[in-house]
């Protein structure tokens, strides 16, 4: 089965928007087997979208588009469906009861803007937006499948693994590609490729990518093999040699965020952790906070900015910031010490740098950070060098405060 | 002139690499008024692209081409460029002399791959790649341009910039694209689109395109005039009548975040302001700490998830929690002048609500979320329902709090 993705928005050509359903759908579709023969962008033209519709629908069996499916004026979309498949747009009555029933338990009066978004080509199938009003529409005429999804992410994304996907598997004809993400952090890319060594020993065919982002490396196996079972069998193999070789630098694999495995470490020990930030100004916090359940292990965090609120929260003696600076390994460690004395937690941990851009010495550049940590048997600290960008400073130091913690837990 | 955006590559297909050259040139052909018909990508494919380029020269005046000019043997880029205007590749001698200084400079032997980097397409111009070895190669014929660069961003930008864009722009002839950015928050886009009521009046036969994501919309005004200074003109006008009709739900422009208005709002009026989330779990302090200078107002956060911790660090009485229980409009409030009071700041800002997707009951669904807002004047709190997600609902209600300060301080 081969594919298009039609992406269109007219704020995607003039690149105010940086296209990534594209890449989402490609993998999703690249997983169960389906090749992409064309990604194309256009904007909120009939006719150019109408022609690209015609290409895409001569070319290949199955064509996905998103954008203009909401309900202001720039929205096309589904009149040029309706163009394309020679038919009209009629009120669907299902759809109809669902948008009445999401306004009204948000208490919001029903509009034209909503009746238009009951409309649908005749003879569309739709499929269900778990996380938005608009619904996703599906035309199918001679073996061929036309998906048209809204180009919100998060809403295109639920809809692409929760519908389209299922929809498509079997059209797909178990075509065997298995894909395994292997997710580490604190060691680079390089000194990663290096520890690996000899790549073609540890693949026996199979394809490895690494793809970095702020403080974490992902690696991605690819295997292609007659059959499903075959091609996780072998996915597992090279996953074992991997690990065999960089197993410590591994936190998860797949979808997993470091706050997730931390997560269900803490749960399976039964420990309770709070965190005091400085430089990172809540994201520790936030991010251990991004788990469902996390009330389960996370007491409490504070961020405390000023110097006096590191004394009132921390206990952090006034001298020891005077004396040795906010951003010193001995805050660090009264900061991690301070919060767990204070939240009663089994674990206490700290970040205290200079996020930068401003704020920068000599002695202590942008980008410095200590990560503190205490426990029922002491307290230490570590010292980073992060580099430039707040963003990235302030990511890079959660991260790496993240992974002192899963380190100190498993004695890697 | 109208323009088509071809980027080449198996790993764009597969969603392995997001796509961030296309908005890059998108964005810069825009800003000197040329248009683009379409965005296109294709895998290393010969038929395929050969098809590709076929479309886009029959269709637009001006072909930008990246991928595939790199030394592996997956890239067909340059054959396909000899095939499709009818030529052959041949050794192009100042390229060859430019290489062999680079290689030598860089204490690297001469080898195939660098021999295949010396073949141009006869009839070839080629323009300089400043950071790279793969030069930039430019085709005429019929008045009609394909410029053809690595794919590698970094490389592809700085040719953009120092040879795509100045060859193209008197061939466009002056003429000017003005836009215009306005962010809201705290309104749904078709409330918006309500509110604005005739946007032909408002528009005068300039563009507005409504771009959402979670708890805030962006509008794109978009103006074609003769001239820059009458398109910066004309956008100014429509902007004053859109603000003229939902101006105080538009808390800033162009690339500007909530965080960013807000804290300049605080710098300005010399307030400080304390945070204490529990739903939120440390992401308003973590937004409004992403501003450079943030400690000039930000003075300290606490993440409160547990119950001892609102009555430890804000004085939160365990009897309200008990009676009203934690996500409730008393305990909201008294965690807003909890956080005032302990932190000595103008302003005290606290969240609590159900974030999901466990913990919701029939009284309070999983999306109900208070904040609490306390100044030297009183407190008070409001009620949210953001439906379903977790990080949608923390997104949403950190957006909800910092916008609330906003319209106290504005008095909107």
């Amino acid at each position: 089965v081969l594919s298009t993705i039609l992406t269109i928005g007219d704020e995607l050509l003039i690149g105010q928007i940086i296209n990534t359903n594209q890449a989402f759908i490609g993998e999703r579709l690249n997983s169960i087997g389906i090749d992409v023969l064309e990604m194309v962008t256009v904007g909120d033209d009939m006719t150019v979208i109408l022609n690209a519709f015609r290409r895409a629908w001569d070319a290949t069996e199955a064509v996905i588009v998103t954008g203009g499916l909401g309900p202001t004026h720039d929205d096309i979309t589904k009149k040029a469906i309706a163009e394309f498949f020679g038919t009209e747009l009629v009120s669907d009555p299902a759809l109809r009861r669902h948008l009445e029933t999401v306004m009204a338990k948000r208490g919001l009066p029903w509009t034209t803007a909503a009746e238009d978004q009951t409309l649908l080509p005749r003879g569309a199938a739709t499929f269900p937006n778990p996380v938005g009003t608009a619904a996703g529409i599906r035309m199918s005429r001679d073996g061929k499948q036309m998906f048209v999804l809204p180009g919100v992410p998060y809403e295109m994304k639920e809809m692409i693994d929760q519908s389209v996907i299922p929809f498509l598997t079997p059209l797909a004809g178990g075509a065997a590609i298995a894909h395994r993400t292997l997710r580490t952090t604190g060691i680079p890319e390089s000194f990663l490729a290096q520890q690996l060594g000899n790549l073609d020993e540890i693949l026996q065919g199979s394809k490895l990518a690494f793809l970095p982002s702020a403080g974490a490396v992902r690696m991605r196996i690819t295997v292609h093999a007659p059959s499903a079972d075959e091609a996780r069998t072998r996915a597992d193999q090279v996953e074992l040699r991997i690990r065999a070789k960089v197993g410590k630098h591994i936190y998860g694999t797949g979808e997993q965020e470091l706050e997730d495995a931390l997560g269900a470490l803490l749960l399976e020990r039964k420990l309770t952790i709070a965190v005091a930030e400085s430089c990172t100004g809540g994201l520790v916090a936030h991010r251990l906070t991004n788990v469902s359940g996390s009330s389960g292990y996370f007491e409490r965090g504070v961020v405390t900015y000023s110097n006096p609120s590191k004394t009132d929260l921390l206990g952090v003696p006034e001298g020891l910031i005077t004396s040795h600076g906010a951003v010193s390994k001995e805050v660090a460690t009264a900061m991690a010490e301070g919060i767990r004395r204070a939240a009663r937690t089994d674990i206490g941990l700290s970040t205290t740098g200079i996020a930068g851009p401003t704020g920068g010495t000599p002695e202590k550049p942008v980008g410095l950070v200590y990560v503190g940590y205490a426990d029922a048997s002491g307290s230490l600290a570590m010292k980073f060098t992060f580099g430039e960008g707040r963003a990235r400073v302030k990511e890079r130091a959660s991260q790496a405060a993240m992974e002192l913690v899963r380190r100190k837990l498993l004695h890697l």
